[in-house]
C-alpha cells in the first residue's frame, strides 16, 4: 500500500456558469463536487494504476466530512486521516465558455499538537507493518469484496503532495520526511517554495517540483541546474516536469549526476490540473515501490501524465491512451558536465 | 413563535480577496460562513427583536448539517427542518476592496414526496398548537436556560421568504400558504415572479416584494397600481421596499384601499443585502402577530431596514439605531382613487 499524504485536503467544487464577470451575480448551472489536494489525486490515480493507496493527512469539520463521504465512492482508495478542530478548505473553480476562474480557501492552521499527531500517525502507521488497522475506511466496495490481507496493508512508500496549510511549515515536513527515513521507506515530496529546500536538505528520495517550482526554489536558470541543486541539498532523485516539452529526470549515481529528458511525440491539448499528480503516482509506482530504471518510468511518467490531460477531471487517467502513447515516448541522455 | 419558512435554505460563504479578474487564480485570504437564505434571515432578525423564531423548510446534505450547526450558534432561534436527499446549496459571495462578486448554487430539487412532507410537516406544526416538540433544535443557551413553555412554542404567524427550489413550484407555494389559512395562522410571502401571483390569489396576508418584483410580476408601471393588483388577486396587505425612498403599504379597507408611504429622513448607504428581510421580520412580529396599525408598522420597518443596512452581514440589526432613527421616519398617506 502506497501512503499518499496530502498537508492540505480539499472539497473541490466546479461551478458551471453562462459567463463571468466580476462584481456581478452569477447563476450557477450546474455545481460538481470532488474530493481534492494533490496527494488525494495522487492516491485516486495509484488506484487506477492497479496499486492499492491509503490518503491520509489532517482533516476537520463538515468539508472534512464531505471529502471523506466523496472518497468512500472512489475504488481502491483507502483512508486514514488525522482528525483537526479546524474545518478543511473548499476551491471553487467557476467555468465559463470561455475559461475558468478559481478561488482557493487557505486551509485550517493547524495546532503545533496537530502538526505532532500527524507526525504521530505516520510514524505508527510505517510501524504497524502488516498489523490490521481497524479504524481505516474502504471504499465502497469492500463491503462485498475481501479486506486487504494483512501484508497488502503495509505501507510500501510515502508520498507528500501540496500546498502546506498554515501551522504547518518546511521544517514540520522535512520531520516527516525524516519519519519516512527512519523506518526505512521511500518517500516523495511535491511541493513549492522554501519547502522544497527543506524536503531535499531531510533527505527525500524524490522530489517532483514543476519548471516553475525548481528555478523559483533554488535560483537557478535552468531545470539540469535546478536539479541538480536540489540533488546537491541531499535529494536522491529530482523529477522536474517541462509541461508540453515532457519532463526531466536526475540522479545522483556513483560515476556522478545521470540525467534523462522524456519528451511526447506531440502536445497533447485538455486540462492540465492533475497531470502532475498523475506524474506522482508513476513515480511512487515504479520508481520508489518497483525500483525499475529512471528512463523507463519517466516514460512511463510522460505517457501517463498525456492521458491525464485529456481526462476532464483531476485524479483520473486513461490506461488505455497512456498504453498507446508510451512507444511513442522520446528519451534521451542529457550530460551533466 | 413565529415560524419561517425558508424554500431553499443556503450557507452563505463570503470569500476576502486582495482583487478579482475573471480567468485568473484567486488566493483567498479569509471565509466566512453563515447560515443564510431569506428565511433564515428573517427568523434572526426576529430573534434580535426579542421574538422566538423557529426555523423551517427542505435541509439536507453535507451543506445543511453546516447550516444547522450554524444555526445552533445563533441565539433565539429555533430549528424544525424537513430532511431531503439532497444537498442544500451553498453561495459564494467575493469580496474585492473595488465590490462583490455572486456565485448562487441552484439548491437541490424537491421530489414530490419531500414537497408533500414539508406541507405536512407544516400542517402538523400548526396543528399541534401548544404540545412540545421533542425533535426541535433550539438554541445553544437553551442548554441552561428554561426551555420554552408549551404556550411559547406555539406558532402564531408564518413567513416564507425566498427563492423556490427546483421542484416547489408556486402551487405548491399557494398550498403552503393554504395549509396556514386553514389552521387560521397570519401568513406573509417574501417572493418573486409567478409565484407572487400565485401567493396572492392564495390568500397571503401579507406580501412583501420589492419594486422590481412587483412591476415585474404584475406588468404595472408604479408601485401603487402594482400593489392594488396583488391586493386584486386575494392579498390582504402588500409593502412593497423602495429602496433609499422607503416603502409603500396598501391594504384593503372597508371604504376601499389604504396606502401610506414611509421614508427615511436620509439615505443610509451600507450593505442592502439583508434589509428586506429585517422588513419582513417587523412585519411578521408588528403586523401578523400584534395587529398593530399599517402606519406605525411602517415607520418601525423603516427604521430597522435602516439599521440593518448599517450592518456588515445579513441578517443582523442596530436595536439602538433604529430606536434612535424611528422619530425622523416620514409617513403621507397617499390616494387611492
Amino acid at each position: 500500500m502506497i501512503l499518499a499524504l496530502t498537508p492540505n485536503p480539499a472539497l473541490d467544487l466546479t461551478y458551471e456558469v453562462d459567463s463571468i464577470a466580476a462584481f456581478a451575480e452569477h447563476r450557477v448551472r450546474r455545481v460538481h463536487a470532488a474530493p481534492g489536494g494533490k496527494g488525494v489525486n495522487v492516491a485516486r490515480v495509484l488506484a487506477q494504476l492497479g496499486r492499492r493507496a491509503l490518503c491520509a493527512g489532517p482533516l476537520g469539520g463538515a468539508t472534512g466530512e464531505e471529502i471523506r463521504d466523496l472518497l468512500v465512492a472512489a475504488d481502491g482508495v483507502w483512508q486514514a486521516w488525522t482528525p483537526i478542530s479546524g474545518s478543511s478548505r473548499r476551491t471553487v473553480t467557476v467555468v465559463a465558455p470561455d475559461g475558468a476562474t478559481g478561488f482557493h480557501e487557505p486551509g485550517p492552521a493547524l495546532s503545533s499538537a496537530e502538526c505532532s499527531q500527524l507526525k504521530e500517525d505516520l510514524r505508527a502507521r510505517l510501524s504497524s507493518d502488516a498489523a490490521p488497522q481497524s479504524s481505516d475506511t474502504g471504499p465502497q466496495s469492500s463491503d462485498t469484496c475481501p479486506q486487504p490481507s494483512d501484508d497488502a496493508r503495509r505501507i510500501v512508500a510515502v508520498t507528500l503532495s501540496g500546498s502546506l496549510p498554515p501551522g504547518l511549515d518546511g521544517d514540520q515536513l522535512a520531520g516527516l520526511v525524516q519519519a519516512c527515513r527512519e523506518h526505512e521507506r521511500p518517500v516523495l515530496v511535491d511541493t513549492s517554495g522554501p519547502a522544497l529546500l527543506d524536503a531535499a536538505r531531510a533527505g527525500a528520495d524524490v522530489l517532483k517540483p514543476n519548471l516553475g517550482e525548481a528555478l523559483a526554489a533554488t535560483g537557478e536558470d535552468t531545470p539540469l541546474a535546478a536539479a541538480r541543486a536540489l540533488l546537491g541539498l541531499g535529494a536522491g532523485t529530482v523529477v522536474c516536469s517541462l509541461g508540453a516539452d515532457g519532463m526531466l529526470g536526475v540522479h545522483r549515481a556513483p560515476a556522478g549526476d545521470a540525467a534523462w529528458q522524456a519528451a511526447p511525440a506531440e502536445a497533447i491539448s485538455g486540462n492540465p490540473t492533475g497531470a502532475g499528480d498523475s506524474v506522482v503516482a508513476v513515480l511512487a509506482a515504479r520508481l520508489l515501490v518497483d525500483a525499475d530504471p529512471l528512463p523507463d518510468v519517466l516514460r512511463h511518467a510522460v505517457a501517463v501524465s498525456a492521458s491525464a490531460v485529456t481526462c476532464p477531471v483531476a485524479g483520473q487517467i486513461d490506461p488505455g491512451l497512456a498504453a498507446q502513447l508510451l512507444p511513442t515516448v522520446s528519451i534521451e541522455e542529457i550530460p551533466c558536465p
